[in-house]
């Protein structure tokens, strides 16, 4: 069972005001802006197939744990994609999951397992080689039911907008389905994620672009009529709902480069000329461009650099992406955000999300540039850091100089469903407690903390995301 | 009403004991050996001219929060350069701070903000919309009597000694009229700031050695006799009290160049024609130059480096310099540092106090080289550091492997007055914290800590300085 | 008296639990896997000199700290290599330590020291100038028993195993000698430390090849013959108990070059032609080699690096190497291990141990890498964050994503033997806390505390690292 005070400051008054505010907002609807979850599954509504399929097959942070310790993904069931065969016994991975599960002791995955089992199935065992059947056939049986399918859930979970996030090559088929399928019970919309036609180092950007040509009428190779399918695009992606633009570089370079120059690198790119500094400046000039397109049709510009994608070759070509094996590497902004900012960055009609996995520029960057730059606004901790610990830390490391106010509420930018409650919870958890600590250190008065906790927990990311 | 155990550990045993060390110290006179306050307060005495003039139209710390959520800052009043206006109506600048205070929410400006009203003008309601005209009247005809004015707020602060920072080519002008004054109820102190003369990337720098040459009566573009000049400046400085010099280079390099190699790059600069890593190479040699001086004269050399300055062309071109968008950059020490410390590093006459914005450095950089060279001390937790979880994260990073006595009491570097108490106050509470938890996790004897205490708020600052 | 709870968390239901935690593990053995004594002190057993050299004269911590302050090393008894004098008075060199031992306070060197008073000598009064005869007089009054000899304190200490680490020209005679001994009370092991041999800008790199020509009877001159006699030493070394190589690198940098490649650079460093960036790469290279050569000999690969090492050219000068003036540098991992992992790091066969100078990298690379790469463990917080605050930071920085399993247990890599017990005691206290405070927070089970404490005092080191 889980421990109702989890996350909790241990104080007795500390911990009796964090309670109390978690009270505030435990019941709140979830706001989910940005996230991977599928836009079939809300569409066709069908069942998910079994409890392998559901929490271990397409979770790389369940996956990868168990790689680390010697277990190949394929037994796991992760597709091979160099004709290797996979393990595709549902309860045989699970199984192997369940024998394994001590190894997740002391991180979130964990914890959203856990809420999933109870919150969701009911089960309040924990979960192990002696409780790995009972666990299968309950999960298996509850799945074939109707309130376990798609919607079912994710009215059960009280979410009342997610964001799936679709590259501007996808037709949005799903998204029109859902639409078409007069379902009232949620509000799924789609984001902008052009990485595929202004990145050069994408695989197949050449296509891409010319693809974005054919779905447009536009001759793309053409960089003012390049700029032009963006702009269609784009209000293509507004009329399903779209408020927001995503981009995930490597760097958080910005460039805002001549015309002429732009266009230059644009043809050398089609060509797949450009040296790796060329495609990072070509990347960084797009973002200046989406920038300002953002000015002009209000989208959201949500910026996620700093992985190192792939970073296993022998993976890559085993199991393709998506495989845990993306690396966080050291990310800097000041000077990189520099061409972009000077460009458009006073404009308080430009609104920019920034995120990282580089930790040390909370308080050495991303906190003092949002403190300052009315169009910089900080996304909350990602990835590796979306767990008690990173979320306390982003707090005590970035409230001090940017404020409550310049950070936008809470993101689980997840594919894994069932887990989406559990991360939001662990969110209202931890800046409960963080509230409750700067309460109980006469940091913040008593009477303000649950409008703070009603901020960050619904009333930021709305305004954030313009929702 | 501000809480009296703030920032003191929430467990019981450790919160008394907190308390029992804070009010060992909270008494203490404020030693300040670095800041940006006015010495023509201290010479003329006027009064502060009414609210806004003195929370908020000065403070960058204030009205860049404010410019942040896309308020501009000349409707705080901050002046125009470019020939825009500003608001001039201090009570409407006042409203629309107090409508906006609730951005400070979690941050040190509030705390410091609130101390003030509190502790200088008898205020204990909260700012807000309704009660900003209360606020205001109250503050402003407090500001018109004899006990606010800025020499008898300095003896009501307890404060025994402020260091002010002027440049070689101030004539110290205010400082001689405080001394001529006969005043006894203060010891106000200039420091030596020579970047508009060691720094080639400074505006007018050929004309500003120009100068000194005027000053000193010697002719500065000759490498012989600008050291001179220097030479002569500081002992001019230190009649005025001058105890340290303070620089702010863009990065910690130090150089030890031959000396035609020095001097053929002065002569560059003087044209102008360094490049920017030649520019960067005669700061840090001239970095050298200065701790040698030191080592002559006596004055303690303080480095302040990592400062991306005014990062925002466009507020730069609107507003000029310190208006918020001073942005921290990576900085490293061990490289940078080592021309500087193999030619001088080992002299125990030496005294140089380093600062960072980088807060990675602690561990890794700045640590271990206080607790090895004999010339090194950490300066305080600086600028946007200067919060309560920078200076917790300060003692947790850097006393495991400097100690305490590498390290030289608080420094508060500010330009607002009435927030002197406040920060110094927040210092020794959050030091009081540290230490009550060392003791009662067993890592430091109850009756040290006092001792300790009292090291750290007033003997380690004044040895430090050589006050 | 040192307090039996120190390190424990003070609300009074996560103490108890880490009372009981600490009382599952405090009595098993100490695992040493790697570290610095000297194997000599266990052949020949002959006791330790005095409490100057016991404690003071071989250990940089210690007088590194009074060298910051002032204090010259040689009035410490640390020998000069310049032709100076040193103090060879054991008694004045311990008085000089007392008089200064305040500067200790709130480091672990302190705790380490009063662990070993109190916990090996029975003393358990403070030191200072006035109780520094009264320690100088007992402790050398026990030195001359039979009981404080290396082997009795070896015993006493409830050592299991230790490896110490001598490099590949060592003939291991004093290992050779403890083995023939007969001694039953201890196992002591060596580990292959390479650097002398693979690193071009080791001092004598040419001549080290060429010994090692000379005791394996091949002709290391030969780029095959040079690697094959690798493989005769590492043979040789594993006679000898070892399990582990060891790698002190300026950087993390791995190379997986061409043969023809690697053989031109061997030739060129042989001849002391390399540049510091070809030095660096035959290193890297040098690390890939010795992977796949504990792919063929089980040996687990430790890889050191990040220090930069003597950097005071003075102390360098007059003192010579480990004297306090290693600095750690900022060290990257992500790119540069990738050669390394992309030749042989998904091979579970491998087993890799990672340490860090910089914690920054815990949570944005260590820990990712760690908990994805199958042959990566992360090495425990090492040398200037071997400490409370270090250690916590550890745990918190790489158990969300990296969890326990990929973590190997405690190392003390000391040359310090008497504080070998007292480090073991703060890990086990600080991993106890550490789960009190998970399980406390609602993020562990209370009945998997006691399982976790174990595998993280004892079973993951034996595993990790063979033994």
């Amino acid at each position: 069972m889980l421990d109702t005070d989890r996350l909790f400051p241990l104080e007795p008054k500390a911990r009796d005001l964090a309670r109390a505010l978690y009270r505030e907002v435990s019941r709140l609807p979830i706001i989910s802006p940005h996230g991977h979850t599928d836009p079939r599954w809300y569409a066709e509504n069908e069942p998910f197939p079994d409890p392998a399929q559901l929490f271990v097959v397409p979770d790389h942070y369940v996956f990868r744990m168990l790689c680390s310790q010697g277990i190949p993904p394929e037994k796991l069931g992760v597709a091979r994609i160099d004709g290797g065969t996979s393990e595709t016994d549902s309860r045989a991975i699970w199984r192997l999951f369940a024998e394994n599960f001590y190894l997740f002791r002391g991180t979130p995955s964990r914890g959203w397992l856990e809420h999933a089992f109870e919150h969701v199935f009911g089960l309040t065992k924990r979960l192990g080689p002696d409780t790995a059947d009972e666990f299968y056939d309950h999960i298996d049986d509850c799945l074939k039911r109707p309130e376990f399918r798609p919607r079912a859930l994710f009215e059960r979970f009280n979410i009342e907008v997610i964001a799936t996030t679709e590259d501007p090559l996808d037709d949005l088929k799903w998204h029109r389905q859902i639409r078409e399928s007069g379902w009232t019970g949620g509000r799924v919309i789609t984001a902008y994620r052009p990485d595929p036609v202004v990145d050069p180092d994408f695989e197949g950007f050449a296509e891409n672009v010319e693809k974005l040509g054919a779905i447009t009428g536009l001759d793309t190779t053409n960089y003012d009529q390049y700029l032009d399918a963006h702009r269609m695009r784009r209000a293509y992606f507004r009329k399903f709902g779209a408020t927001s633009t995503d981009h995930g570089h490597a760097t958080a370079r910005t460039e805002d480069l001549p015309k002429a120059e732009a266009t230059a690198l644009f043809e050398k790119a089609l060509k797949g000329a450009c040296s790796a500094d060329e495609a990072d400046a070509f990347r960084g000039h797009m973002l200046t461009e989406m920038a300002r397109m953002s000015i002009e049709d209000g989208l959201v510009l949500q910026i996620h650099p700093g992985s190192f994608r792939n970073h296993s070759s022998t993976m890559m070509a085993r199991h393709g992406r998506n495989v845990g094996f993306d690396i966080p590497v050291q990310t800097s902004y000041v000077e990189a955000l520099r061409p972009l900012l000077n460009a458009v960055g006073m404009d308080p009609a430009l609104s920019i999300i920034l995120f990282t996995l580089d930790e040390t520029v909370y308080t050495r960057e991303l906190a003092p540039l949002a403190g300052a730059y009315p169009s910089l606004k900080l996304g909350p901790a990602w990835w590796f850091h979306d767990s008690p610990e990173g979320m306390r830390r982003y707090r005590e490391m970035t409230t001090e100089t940017a404020g409550f106010y310049n950070t936008v509420g809470f993101n689980d930018d997840t594919r894994a469903f069932c887990s989406i409650p559990a991360r939001h919870d662990v969110a209202r958890r931890v800046d409960c407690a963080y509230l409750a600590t700067l309460v109980t250190t006469g940091r913040l008065d008593e009477d303000e903390a649950p409008e703070v906790a009603r901020d960050l927990t619904y009333n930021l990311v709305k305004r954030a995301y313009r929702l």
